[in-house]
C-alpha cells in the first residue's frame, strides 16, 4: 500500500493530461470484473482449487508471539514452518501466506489447518466479496477486500482471508505488500494488546486495519473529484472529463460494493452467539461497525457529488453553446441589416430614362452632396441602438 | 450453450454494423415477454397441461451410476427407459429429458414420478422465475434459468426444471444443447463427488453450474458495453448506437430478473430443515448463495455501465451541435462584416451632382489611387483580430 | 372482456393518427383516479351504502352444481332466486350479480348473506384495491381488479367482489361482460375440478382467472410500446408520441397499483391458518402468488421501456435540431464567404480619378481579360474545400 | 373548509394568469415549512407551553348527547361548560376547542382532563405530524392533519388533536371553519351510530373524515395538474408554468408528508391490544387502513403525473427551439444562395479593357438581350428545388 | 451558536455576490469530510488517544444542583474540580470539558470516570455519527451532532459526546461556544425539572435542544434556497449559481447523514429495558423521536426542492438558449430577404448590349420613373408580413 496516491495527484495536476495513461484506460466498462468473469471456470467441481493466471509465487512468513516475546521469520520451505509452529504450542502464531501460485501448497496447507475445500476455493478465487463464516467449533473465516487508490487514478483492490485458530491466526493475500506493517509493528513493539489477547483479537485487528485503509482511499477519491470539478468550472472540458467523470463514479460504485458486504460481515459476526466471539469482543466490532458505516456515507456522499459534476458537466457544455450563439447572434444581428442597407444603396435604378427624362424619384439620395456622410452617420446610430440592446440584455458583458 | 458468443462479438467489430441483424432486431420492447403474455391461456383450468408451440420433440437421457460405475443411453422409448429405472433400485439415475413436445408423454412422466399438475404446469409453461418448493416427504422441485448472450448479441435464457427423488433427479428443458455438459462429464470421469453423494448434490451441481454460466453472460455483456463506449468516443454515433445502448440496458435488467429470484430461491434452501436440506450440504448452497449475490452486484454495474453510456451518448449529440455550431459561427462572423464593409463600397453615391457640381464627401475613398489596396489591408486586419479573438475562446483548436 | 383490443391495435397502424381518440383523450392526469376523487362522499356515516352515478341495473345470475350436475340461470327477481338457493342447500351455487344500481336489492343480499356494511361499501365504492378478509367463522371476502386493454388504448379496470359462504360463492361487478366466461364454461363442462372442491376452489379459480388476464392486457401494452418505438425511431414524431408515451408509462404505473395489493392479498391467504385456508388449497394460491409476482416484474420491465422511449424520444428530438443546423451551417458556410467575394468585386473602386490619372492599383483585376474566369474557377475551389471539409467531418452523408 | 377550490380552478381559468396571487407565490421553498422553523423555540424546557403567533381567541364548543338525546352550545365561558359537562356524567360529550390564544385556558383544560404536558406542547405547537399515543389506562391522543387545496391553489393543512376519556372527546383545532360538520350533524340527526358507540367510536369518525377529506384535495390538485398539462400542448407556455410545475410537485409531496404518518398511525392503532381498542373497532380502523393506503397510492400517482409534465415541459422547450431554427435555416438557406448569385451579378468586370479590347470573357451574360429573364428563371428553380428538399424533410408542413 | 446566520442571509443579499467567499469555497466536494478521511491514522492500535490537529485548549466547567440550590464554576485545575466532585456526592453535577487539547488531562478524566479507551477515542476522533452505547450497569454514552448555519452559508457541524453516572453527566466538544446556554439557564433558574429528575433527564434535555436546534438550521437553509430560486427566476443567473446550488444540495444530504443517525439512537434508546431507560423517561424521547422524524422530513423536502431548482436553472438556461435564437431569427429572417432584393437590383444588367441594339428585357424597372418608390413598398411589405408572421407566433412579445 504506497502512501503516495495523493502526492501523484498533485504532481499530475502539473502536466496536461489529467490521468496519466488516457490511452489504455480509456474505458468505462469494469475491466477487472470482466476479467474476474471471463476466467471463471464454469461448471467445475465445486471445491475444485485452481490458481488463477497471474498468481505470484508463494512466500510464506510466521510471526510467533506470547505476551512478553515475539519472533519473526521468513521460509522458504513450508515443512520448517510446520515444524516451528506444531512444536510451539505455547506461542501464539501468525502465519501470513503472500501469493497463491503453488497449488500442491496451497492443497497443503488446507489440510495441515482443516480448511473446507470451499472456502480455500474462495481463498484462491478471482473476487470474493467480504464475509464471515463459522467453521470448526469456533473458528471464523474472514474475508475483507483492501483497497488502494493507484497513480492510475484507480481503486485497485486486493482480497484477504482470515483464518482463526486455538492458537494462531492464518492469512492469505495475493500481493507482497500490504497495508497490514503498522499491526506487525504493533506486535513487535514491546507491549501491546494483541499478545495479551486471542488470536481473535488478532483478525480483528487486521480486519480494522483493512477498513481504516479505505478512509485514505476515499480522500484521494474526494481529492480527484475536485480536480474534476475544477476542471470543469475553470477550463474549457473536454469530452474526456465527461468519460473520467463516468469512470470515477463507477469505481465509487466499485468501491461502495466492497464496503457493503464489509458492514454485513460485522453485523453477523455482532449476533453470534458468545462461545464464538465473547461479548468483550464485540465491543471492538461494533467500533468496526461504525467505521464501516461512516464508509458507506462518505462513498455515498462521493456519489452524490460525481452525480452532479455531470450535471454541472452538461450545464457547462450547454453555457458553452449559449455562448457561441450569443458570438453569431451578435455578429449577425449588427451587420445583416447593415448589409441591407449598404446593399440598397447599392442598386442600379437609373436617374435618366431611356428617353432621355429624369426620374427624380429614382434613388435621389445619391445624388445628393451629404448622401454619403449622413447614410454613414444612420449606420452608427443602427450599431448604436443595436449595441445598448444586446448590452441590455446582458448579451455584451463577460456574463 | 456455444462459447462463440465473444469471438461472434470480435468478428462482428470488423464489418460496419454494429449489431449483425439490425434490421430484424430493432425493437426495445422486450419480444420474449409478450411472445410469453400472448400464449398464456386466460381462464384454463389450473394445472392443464399445455404445449407451447414450437417446443421440440422430446429426447431421454438416462444416466446411471453408483459410486464405481456409470452407464448412460438416449432412449427412444420411454418404456424402455422406464424398465430399466424401475429395475435397479440400486443405482442412482439422472433422467434428463430435452424437448415437450409430447403431451401423453409428459402426462406420463408426470404420473410415474409423482409429480402435481401445478408442477408440470411451470416445466412446460412459457416462462417460470428461478424457485423451489419442496413436495413429497422431502423431494425439491428447482427452477433454474440458463443464459447465454447469443450471436445475435441478445441474451437467451431456457428453463431448467429439476425434481429430487430417493434415488435419483429428473430434469427438463427444452432444448438439445446446454450447459451442463461438464457436469455429466464430472460424473463419466471415474471418480466424483456426485457419485458418492445422495442426488441433492446432483441438484446442487446442475444449479450451480447455471448459476456459474451468468459469469460468461455477463464477460460477453461487459465486451459489448465496452464496444459501445468506444463506439460513441470515438466514431460518430448515430441514432441506432442509443438505440442499442437501450436494448442492452433492457437486456441487464431481464438478467437480473433471472438472477435475483435465483438468489431468493437459494435462501429459501438455506431455511429449509434439515430433514429436508442436510447441513452438509447447506455448506454447498451457502456457495452458490454467494454467487448468486455476486452475479446480482455484477449485473448492477452493468446497468449502471450503461446509464453512463446514456449520458456519454447524450453528451456526445450536444457536443457535436457545439462542434456544428462554432463552424458556422465562425464563418458566419468573420464573413459578414466583411460584406458589409465591401457592399459600403458598392453603393453608387455620385460624385458629380445632376446639377454639374462635384459631392466631394460622397465617398471619396473611391478615388483614391490607393483606395483599394488600404481597403484590402483593412479587410485582413478584421480578419485577423477575429482569428485571434476566435483562437482564444479555443474555439479554432481541434477542440 | 374483449379480446379485439390488439386487433384495434393492428388496425389503428394503418390509419394516421396513432390514438384513435387524439382530441378527448388528451390528458396524462389520470381521470379514472380523479372521478373517484370526486365522487367520495366525505364524512357520510362508515358502512352508508350509497349507489356510484352511472351503476348498471342488476343483473341475477345463479349457477348450481354439484359433482355431477350443472343449471343455470338468469333470474329477474331476486325471490326466486333466493328461493331456488335456499331451498337446496346440497348443491353448491355461484350467485353472480352484475350491475349496482338498486340500493334495496343491495341491501337485501347484504342481509340475506351476513355481510358487514363496510365490506358492502367495499363492493359499490368507486375504488378498492385488491385485498382479502376474513370474516364469520372462515369466511372470505375477496376484492380483485380485473383489467382490459381498451380500444381506446387505455387500461380499463373494473372490481370483481367475491364473498365465500359453506355452499357457495358470491360475486358482484359492475359490468355484464367479464373475462370469468372460462370459468362458468368449466363448470358447465362435464368434469371439473371446481365441482369436486369446496367453494373456495372456485374463488381461488375466479383469482386465477383475474390473474391470467393481466398477461393479455401486458401484451397489449407491449405491443403499443413497440409501435411507439418505431415511430420515434423511423418517422418524424411529434409532440404528440411523448405525450402518449407519458400517458402509457402512466398506464403502466397505474397496472402496477392494481397487481401490487394482488401479491399482498395473496400472500396474507398463504399466511392464513389451515381452518381458514386448507393446506391442499394453498398449493393453488402458491402458484397464484408466482403468477402474481411475474405480472410484477413484467410491469416493472414495460416502465423501464417507456422510460428509455422517453430518453429516445428526447435524443431523437435533439438530433433533429443538429440535422437542421447542419442544413444551415453547411450552406451558411459555403455561401457566405462566396458572397463577400463577389461583393468584393461589385466595389465601385474607380481606374480613372477625377483629375483624369489613372488608379492601376484600384482593382485591376475587373479590367483583365481573364478576371471573370479566373474568379469563377477561384469560387469553385472554394466551394470544393469546403465540400471535402463537410464530407470529412461526416456532416454530407445521410448520417 | 370551503367546497369553492375547484370552482376557483374553473373560475381562474378563464383569467389569464394562471395563478390568482403570482406576484406573491413565486417561491419553490416551503414557506409553511420554514416559519414553522423559525418559530420553533430552541432550548426551552420539554412541555413548556407557548401559543403560537397568530393563534386565534378559543371558542368552546359542548356537544352532549346519548342514546336518545343530544345538546349542543357555545359556551363563552369555560367553567360553565366544565360544571355542566362534570354534573352530566352519564351523557357522552365533545368538547370541541377552536382557537388556541389563552394560555391560562389551555392549561387548565390540560389539568382538568389529565393532560401530559408533552401532549399538550404537541397540540398548541406549530406542526404535528400524525399520529397516535396511549396514555392513562386506555385512554387515546390522536392527531390527524386536515388538508384543504385553497383558492390560492395550494395545499393548506389545520392539525387536529383528539383526546378520548372514559365518557368524552376532547379536540382542539385552530381554526373555525373545519371539515367535521358532517360529523356533527350525523350526531344531531335522529339515529346514528355515534351515538350507541363508545368515545372511541366517535374519535374513529372524525379521523376517517379527515382521511375522507383527502380525495376532495386530491381532486383539486389532479384538475390543476390537468390543466397545468393543456397549458403546456396549447399555449406557448412560459418560465412560470415550470416553476408552478415545480411547486405543485412540492405540494405533492408535502400531501404525501401528511398522509405517510397517518398510515402508519392507523397501522398502529390496529396493533394496539384489545383493552384499549376492542376487536369490534378494529373493523372500522382497518377500514381507514385501506382509505390512507388509497390516498397514498393517489398522492404517489400524481407525483409521477407531475415529474412526467416536466419532461413534457422540457421537450416543449427544446420543440420551440427546433422551430425557431427550422425558421431560421429555411429563410436562410434560401436567400443565402440567391444573394450569392445576384451579388455574382453585381461585379464589375468590364467588357472594355482600358486599352480598348473587348474582354469577351468577362460576364458576357450581362450583355445577352436574355441575361435578365433567364437568370430570374434560374432563381426560381433553385428555389423550387430548395422548397421541395425542405418539403420532404417535412419542416415545411406544420409539423 | 450564533442566531446572526439568518441575519448573515439578508445583509448578503444586498451586496453583489450571492456567496462572501466565493473564491475560496468554491468546491463541490465535501471539504470536512475529506479532512477527515485525510487525518485517519490508519492501523494505529484501536483506543489510542490522539488529539486531532487544531484541537482547542481545554475549560473545564462543573455545575452542580440539587433541587434547590446550584453552583457553578469554571476549574481552571482538573484537581480541584475533581475534588469538589467527589466531595460532594449528595449533589448532582454537570462536568463540562470544552476543548480536547490536553491527552494525559483527557486520559486522566477517562479513568475517572471508568470510561472505555474505545469510547474515548469516539469522544476525540473527527467524525463520530450520532449514536448510544450502554456501558457499566445502565450507564449511557450518547453522542449528538451539533448544527449550525454559518455566515459562510455553509453547515457547520460540532460534536457533543455525553456520559451518565449515577450522579452526573459529563460532556465533552470541542468549541467554546455551543447551543446548550439555555439549558444551562434553566438549571440556574430557581425551578427545573431537570433539578428533580436523574441525570438521564439532564441528557435528555441535552439531546433535545441539539436536535431543536435543528430547525433553525432548517430555516436557514430554506431561505437560502429561496434566494436562489429569486436568482434564478429573476435575474440572469450565471454558472455559479448551479454550482452553488450543487453545494447546497450536498449540505442537505450532509444535514440529513446527521439527523438520519439521530433517529437511529433514540430508537434504540426507546428499545432499551426499563432499568437502563425508564418508562416515564422514554416518553420524553418519544417526543425527540417525533422532533428528528420531522427534521428528516424538512430535509428531505429541501432535497426535493434543490433539485427542482436544478431543474429550473437548466430550463432557464435553456430558455436564455431560445431568446438569443429568436433574436437571431427575426433579424436574420427580416434582412435576408430584403438583401436580396436590392441586391438583384444591383446587377449591372445591359441595356445596350455591345452592338448597339436594346436589350428590353434586362431589368427594366431600373429605368422606370417609379421604379425605387415601387421597390420600397414592396420591401416595407415584405418587413410587416414577416413582423406579422413572428407576431403571430409569438416571438415579438416579451415572452
Amino acid at each position: 500500500m504506497e502512501p503516495s496516491a495523493s502526492s501523484a495527484v498533485d504532481s499530475a495536476a502539473d502536466t496536461a493530461p489529467l490521468h496519466p495513461d488516457d490511452e489504455k484506460h480509456n474505458s468505462i466498462a469494469d475491466r477487472a470484473d470482466t476479467r474476474l468473469a471471463r476466467e471463471a471456470h464454469v461448471g467445475q467441481r465445486p471445491g475444485t482449487l485452481t490458481i488463477r493466471a497471474g498468481a505470484m509465487t508463494p512466500r510464506l512468513f510466521l510471526l510467533s508471539y506470547d505476551e512478553g516475546s515475539c519472533t519473526e521469520q521468513e521460509y522458504s520451505d513450508y515443512d520448517e514452518l510446520w515444524r516451528f509452529f506444531s512444536t510451539h504450542p505455547e506461542l501464539r502464531h501468525w502465519i501470513d501466506v503472500r501469493g497463491y501460485n503453488n497449488l500442491p501448497l496451497m492443497e497443503r496447507i488446507m489440510q495441515d489447518f482443516d480448511l473446507h475445500p470451499l472456502q480455500m476455493e474462495d481463498v484462491l478465487g478471482d473476487y470474493q466479496r467480504a464475509k464471515v463464516d463459522v467453521f470448526g467449533d469456533n473458528r471464523l473465516f474472514l474475508v475483507s477486500r483492501m483497497t488502494e487508490f493507484t497513480k492510475l487514478l484507480e481503486i485497485d483492490d486486493d482480497q484477504l482471508s482470515i483464518f482463526t485458530g486455538p492458537n494462531y491466526v492464518l492469512t492469505f493475500q495475493d500481493d507482497y505488500n500490504d497495508c497490514l506493517d503498522t499491526v506487525r509493528q504493533r506486535i513487535r513493539s514491546g507491549y501491546s494488546q494483541i499478545k495479551r489477547k486471542p488470536p481473535l483479537y488478532l483478525a480483528y485487528a487486521l480486519t480494522d486495519v483493512v477498513l481504516d485503509q479505505y478512509y485514505p482511499t476515499m480522500a484521494a477519491i474526494g481529492d480527484y473529484v475536485e480536480r474534476l470539478e475544477d476542471r470543469i468550472l475553470q477550463d474549457r472540458p473536454d469530452r474526456r472529463v465527461l468519460s473520467r467523470i463516468l469512470r470515477m463514479k463507477k469505481d465509487i460504485i466499485r468501491f461502495r460494493r466492497f464496503v457493503y458486504p464489509e458492514r454485513e460481515k460485522i453485523a453477523e459476526i455482532l449476533r453470534m452467539p458468545d462461545d464464538v466471539v465473547p461479548e468483550e469482543m464485540k465491543v471492538y466490532f461494533r467500533d468496526c461497525y461504525d467505521h464501516a458505516i461512516q464508509a458507506l456515507d462518505l462513498a455515498e456522499s462521493y456519489r452524490e457529488s460525481v452525480t452532479s459534476l455531470v450535471e454541472l458537466f452538461m450545464s457547462n457544455q450547454s453555457n458553452r453553446m449559449n455562448e457561441v450563439m450569443k458570438v453569431l447572434t451578435i455578429i449577425s444581428s449588427i451587420f445583416i441589416p447593415l448589409s441591407f442597407v449598404v446593399g440598397l444603396y447599392g442598386m442600379n435604378f437609373q436617374r435618366e430614362n431611356p428617353h432621355g427624362g429624369i426620374n427624380y424619384l429614382n434613388m435621389p439620395e445619391l445624388y445628393s452632396p451629404w448622401g454619403y456622410p449622413i447614410l454613414l452617420a444612420i449606420l452608427a446610430v443602427i450599431v448604436m441602438f443595436q449595441l445598448l440592446y444586446f448590452y441590455r440584455k446582458g448579451w455584451l458583458t463577460n456574463r
